[in-house]
């Protein structure tokens, strides 16, 4: 398969890049690496979906309308797919354990392996990193997250992401690897704060789509974000993340993002929710994954476990638990959508 | 007319309170009064307007479809209007100036003025509160700003807004007196921070426009607002606002609703340049104002004599001056949405 010239030497950027899972963002990202120039190699379980990416360049069940633009080479054999410069793991966090498992003995000590799903994992309260660490011991953690749609990145719409590694050269290595003319990932060593702005975000999403379902007007909308913007806040600082971080593109782009946007499945669950749907018809199996639904209750035991309050997310997490009706979670949301301005965590200059 | 008991004393509360301006603005603001059980006078140039809020309780042209909850009592006459407990101020903040000057000589010495325009004076380059000072010395002046539109508040719809005035006792009684069942004020001493984020946010809404009406796509308009939110905090927080009122509900929460809002008229006036609307058309007398077009050059100066740069304002300044096209506009706009996380001004905590 014939590739664009890389722009970079070669000691700059991985070249051999694998992306495990091919859903909307995991062949997304597989596009994108290709239009940077790697040589990409997509794995999926599914052998009709990755025929329908290698030859009509299409996914209509997760990109509907797309004709991509790069050829994309395709594998089932995740032995394959693990030898690798450089391992995108773009599942959906609940899954990255086992497939962090199922790769385990094929990938090469020291490779970077960047964790593209926003999530903390229900049942162990561990982020993505710390799952990798369990794992796969032996490769080098990394983490993608920021505001981007897979179709925006897909159709190649610029889209600004940012990639968090403990090495400051490894990130940068790691962003040229992954850059090209739409997609600019900025560098980042903060790992906590990242992928807890990528978690968070998702919970809030959630609820700004209840109240956008319930009718409660955009101005509640905006005060709701206001407020949950400033727990999740709140949260990450205690854990360790950098409030920089927080106010960047994995924090509050990423909020800007999906919590006004019908695109994001997170604020599409909630806006169902408010809308009147059945909890039980949008959890039920096939249903578009909505992952603060998962991680809304770990947050919440984070937040406990660390003395912090999250109003927005315990409303969240006792709606899907079925312990508060939805006009009783949004009574919660909207009572009190600040206690002060005082309430924001950032430090007065003056 | 009957009105409701009030529920407060009398001594925590300013009980006559005028609305200067019959706008959609003013006449929201002037129906929650009414119902927080304020005795309220609306005054505006209109008669033909004030005599459709009064009698028929509604008015088509700012707000259409909303039937008032509660009568009105309007006037033309602005002397009457002048002599109240409290004044709210609600003339476009390119008319502040006007309309401060006209009720100079009846607006008794210590009377609390409460700005609810949002803009920087062309020209001068004054802050709404700084217009104040210079034709209305005697009065104490207090600022109203926040996310919210007027259709939500005209509706009863929820919604939190910011009032600063210097004094807190002060900022404390007259969120008591504009609070109701569905309109919540948060008290601040910011009078800088809570003006700027108001004005700034109306400049960047309109540069989101842009890019959402070139149909760039979502992932790169919250790169944008990310970008744009940063600048923002630059300049206030080097003109003397607090960071947590820019992380408040009149900085942040008024970012989130404007800037993703056709509701916003910045916003829309944005998305039809975007479009390639004509900007003689979009700026010709009688077309709904975009209050971020006056604003965006003036913050520009005040960045240029604060040694701040501001790429987003500037790209929209050179835009609405013609100095460049919409295509070169975007092109800067989303060229380097962030120069690096740490962009970003807030204070990393480790």
């Amino acid at each position: 398969m014939s590739k664009p010239v890389a722009t970079l030497s070669a000691s700059n950027v991985f070249q051999r890049i694998s992306v495990l899972g091919a859903g909307a963002w995991g062949t997304a990202l597989a596009l994108n690496a290709a239009r940077a120039g790697r040589d990409v190699v997509l794995w999926g379980r599914n052998a009709e979906s990755l025929d329908s990416i290698s030859t009509k360049r299409q996914l209509p069940a997760y990109l509907p309308g797309i004709t991509f633009d790069q050829p994309l080479e395709t594998t089932t054999d995740i032995t394959e797919a693990a030898d690798a410069d450089c391992i995108l793991l773009v599942a959906p966090a609940q899954m990255t354990a086992s497939i962090a498992e199922t790769i385990g003995l094929y990938v090469r000590k020291g490779t970077p392996v960047v964790l593209a799903a926003k999530g903390l994992e229900k049942g162990t309260q561990r982020m993505m990193s710390e799952v990798l660490a369990d794992y796969l011991p032996q490769a080098t953690p990394a983490i993608l997250s920021g505001p981007s749609f897979a179709a925006d990145v897909a159709r190649g719409l610029p889209t600004a992401v940012t990639i968090a590694t403990p090495s400051a050269p490894l990130a940068d290595k790691l962003c040229a690897t992954l850059s090209s003319q739409s997609f600019r990932p900025y560098a980042s060593t903060d790992m906590i704060g990242v992928q807890l702005g990528g978690a968070l975000k998702n919970i809030l999403a959630i609820a700004c789509g209840i109240v956008l379902g319930k009718q409660l007007g955009a101005s509640a909308h905006a005060a709701l974000m206001t407020r949950g913007f400033a727990e999740m806040q709140r949260l990450a600082l205690k854990l360790g993340a950098r409030s920089d971080t927080l106010m960047g593109l994995s924090g509050f782009g990423d909020v800007a993002l999906s919590c006004s946007n019908h695109q994001s499945r997170n604020f599409a669950f909630g806006f169902a929710l408010g809308e009147g749907k059945a909890l039980s018809d949008l959890m039920a199996p096939g249903a578009k994954l909505s992952e603060g639904a998962y991680s809304a209750r770990v947050a919440c035991e984070l937040a406990n476990a660390h003395g912090v309050e999250l109003p927005v997310a315990q409303a969240v997490a006792d709606v899907l638990e079925q312990k508060d009706s939805i006009d009783e979670a949004v009574t919660k949301l909207m009572s009190r959508p600040l206690r002060a301005e005082s309430e924001v965590p950032s430090k007065p200059n003056s």
